[in-house]
């Protein structure tokens, strides 16, 4: 590598919080694009980097990482921003809500992408998972402060974003401006440089949160 | 609170693995009983504290934290044990698996003991949802040094205990002697005194993690 990190993507998956990420902190960083289409991600190569055969990965001086919020956290900590310091008192706060989306909310979505995967019995899975997944959004609405920019909004705009586009032919249950804050929210994080930046990579569209259309990246595919 | 921190618990829930943390870092606690057959962490009062309605919640001098991992890093890094500190090189590794542990394995056992909030179809999503686990622990027999006690081992034997146990009725599939490293892992970690203690105040028997029983707790109701 001829920069500290290298950040294996596929466009408008969770890598695209990490390019957030690295594009709101300013660092200099190499991408490496995973083909979806040919399943790289699960690829002998790629399972030595992530056992778990998932996107993203960060390579870093400090050796591989996996798993969206660890990379969020760990680059905030290591640069200093995005994310209050282990002394400061909003550090607890911060914490909790950075793994509620991990444990809680991205999960859910997981669910509601790849019903496959979790239950044999797909349609009323679905469903259930929708509504589960609305009473979350109910709980965001109301939760962190995600108009202060910070690794919680990498995070969570992509979410939102997601929920809007996948699984296609299933997202006429979600309306973002059914959560007001929330919706603001995207439509301040999409005029930030670094979302512009990001966006113009993975070919996001030019309302990229609050009012997403399907991906048209210059490399590489979404799904 | 004449303590710093109060642990709202019911025995041999997710709040397990904060008791063994507070133990292994040897500072003082309340606890403070959530009455699950009153269905308490439903009530008006407790979902001020947590709105995600689960157990644990951990009352700190810096607020309220919910989210087990959260509140493990955030012990961690406060008390300077436990976790790689910020600028360690181990870091990196350390917050990978963490929040494994907490996006991937942690729900996955949420599904197989609670299906009913997650599918119609209990039966068979159960009975996926095992094979999947038994997946996750192959990529955990290899992954952290679980050895070396940590954040991450405080967290994973609580996890292995479950499987064995929970859902009454559904354990026959598990052996965890077909993972040979976490099953040494749960014998050496339930010989420390901090496991010890812990599986006292919560009556968890002798060998808590590595061959368990059925809770028979001073109080309070594991379901």
């Amino acid at each position: 590598m001829t920069t500290a990190y290298r950040l294996h993507y596929a466009p408008d998956n969770a890598s695209l919080c990490i390019r957030l990420m690295l594009e709101e902190l300013g660092v200099a960083y190499e991408t490496a694009l995973v083909d979806r289409s040919a399943k790289e991600q699960q690829s002998e190569s790629y399972l030595k980097l992530n056992p778990n055969g998932l996107i993203p990965v960060l390579e870093t001086p400090d050796g591989v990482m996996f798993e969206t919020a660890a990379i969020l956290l760990w680059l905030a900590d290591r640069h200093g921003a995005m994310a209050p310091a282990v002394d400061s008192p909003e550090r607890a706060d911060f914490l909790k809500w950075l793994l509620w989306l991990a444990n809680t909310l991205h999960p859910a979505l997981r669910m509601l992408f790849y019903p496959e995967k979790f239950s044999p019995a797909h349609a009323p899975f679905r469903e259930m998972t929708k509504t589960r997944i609305a009473d979350l959004l109910t709980i965001l609405e109301t939760g962190p402060d995600l108009a202060k920019t910070s690794a919680l909004s990498c995070y969570a705009a992509p979410m939102l974003r997601w929920l809007a586009l996948y699984p296609q032919d299933h997202t006429a249950w979600f309306d973002l401006t059914r959560w007001p804050q929330l919706n603001e929210f995207c439509l301040d994080f999409e005029a930030r440089p670094s979302a512009i930046r990001s966006a113009l990579a993975e070919g996001l569209g030019e309302t990229p949160f609050s009012s997403p259309s399907y991906p048209t990246p210059p490399e590489g595919s979404a799904i």
